[in-house]
């Protein structure tokens, strides 16, 4: 029993990967830098994680194009990182066009040569940044795509075990999990310590607070998101 | 009216370009790397294309990935590119996992930047090869993904012009339309004279013979596939 996990760094994937551990798969870690910002700090938390869950099957992948596309503050540098607003409707600019798409293009490519049956992927649907490539119906849209463009005998299935959780509930779920939340990763902004501000750490910091725990990894400011 | 053409320098795909200039779309002419045996051959033929039709928005992009996953003889070069056999049902050892998936998703992301609302693709169905990816149910399920996984307003829409024309009709349609077949190129196997045996080779050759048209290229050996 085979799963392919995308492994970001960020809380969501850690836990999602716990989950995944926890029902028992032998975990194949994809981790994909796509030119933001941040990505040699996600790599760090990447190896962490796949150490601590002893995943022995790692594919670290540069996607050189979604930068060279542009037209999002996480890839571009010239397009300032906006300051987090949680209650809008709007898109914010860190939107990458149709990333998960890309993303899980190349873990079902991965999971069809490997012999894996399901993809895990951390995201979150209600309470995320509102991008549309989050939604439980654009999965549902990729586990068709699956059952067209792969072999007659292949078996892939999305899995997205936190998207109707809070961001509140996947820190408690982590905990239950005992999850190594230290070795995480989530700002969209600095490699350092983490900024405090931008819509990842917003989210973040929120979702701890929420849960009544303190978020055990460095801030560079620790504002309350309640 | 802007479209994204996948521009790979073979003749389906250079055939669909004529097609989509024809309708008066200005192009944006995409082109993979995908590590290919024949990816340098590939490219060039992909920048005479490009200027023969006036292109000026060119995207090049390496797909290191499809190489490091394997598993595919066009990719992997321990394996043996096998000898076409036309009749067979089986998919060739050329299969490279939900390959189309991975370019679409690009397709759209660059698609969604720069305000395309059309992306043409090459694919052909029946005649092709047997690669689960190219059928127009595929296609159809990547069309409804787009809706799900792009912003609310936008719209875009994958065209397979010549997906239920056999070869030997694209050779015949490109004839119509002047298409310049001296620059394309579709051997699988060679970068300098065209093999004439690859499956690429021998489904080219076939079509040309078919449609009654010496095919301008080069051959090491030019087989008849009738």
């Amino acid at each position: 029993m085979r799963a392919v996990v995308l492994l970001s760094g960020g809380m969501d994937s850690l836990v999602t990967t716990a989950i995944a551990a926890h029902l028992g798969y032998e975990l194949a870690a994809l981790h994909i830098n796509y030119g933001q910002r941040t990505e040699k700090r996600e790599l760090v938390a990447f190896q962490k994680i796949c150490d601590f869950y002893r995943i022995e099957r790692r594919l670290e992948i540069n996607f050189e194009h979604l930068s060279l596309i542009g037209g999002s503050s996480l890839t571009d540098l010239a397009m300032p990182v906006t300051t987090a607003k949680l209650h809008s409707k709007e898109i914010p600019t860190s939107y990458v066009a149709f990333r998960n798409a890309n993303m899980l293009s190349v873990a079902v490519s991965w999971a069809e040569v490997i012999g894996a049956n399901k993809i895990f992927i951390g995201a979150v649907d209600e309470d995320s940044s509102g991008y549309p490539d989050c939604r439980v119906n654009f999965f549902q849209a990729f586990n068709e795509l699956i059952k067209h463009g792969t072999k007659p005998d292949t078996r892939i299935e999305i899995q997205t075990p936190v998207i109707s959780l809070k961001k509140w509930e996947i820190v408690i779920k982590g905990m239950e999990l005992e999850v190594p939340f230290e070795h995480s990763w989530s700002c969209y902004k600095s490699e350092h310590v983490a900024c405090g501000v931008c819509d990842s750490c917003a989210l973040r910091l929120r979702a701890f607070e929420q849960a009544g725990i303190r978020d055990p990894i460095e801030y560079k400011i620790r504002p309350s998101y309640i």
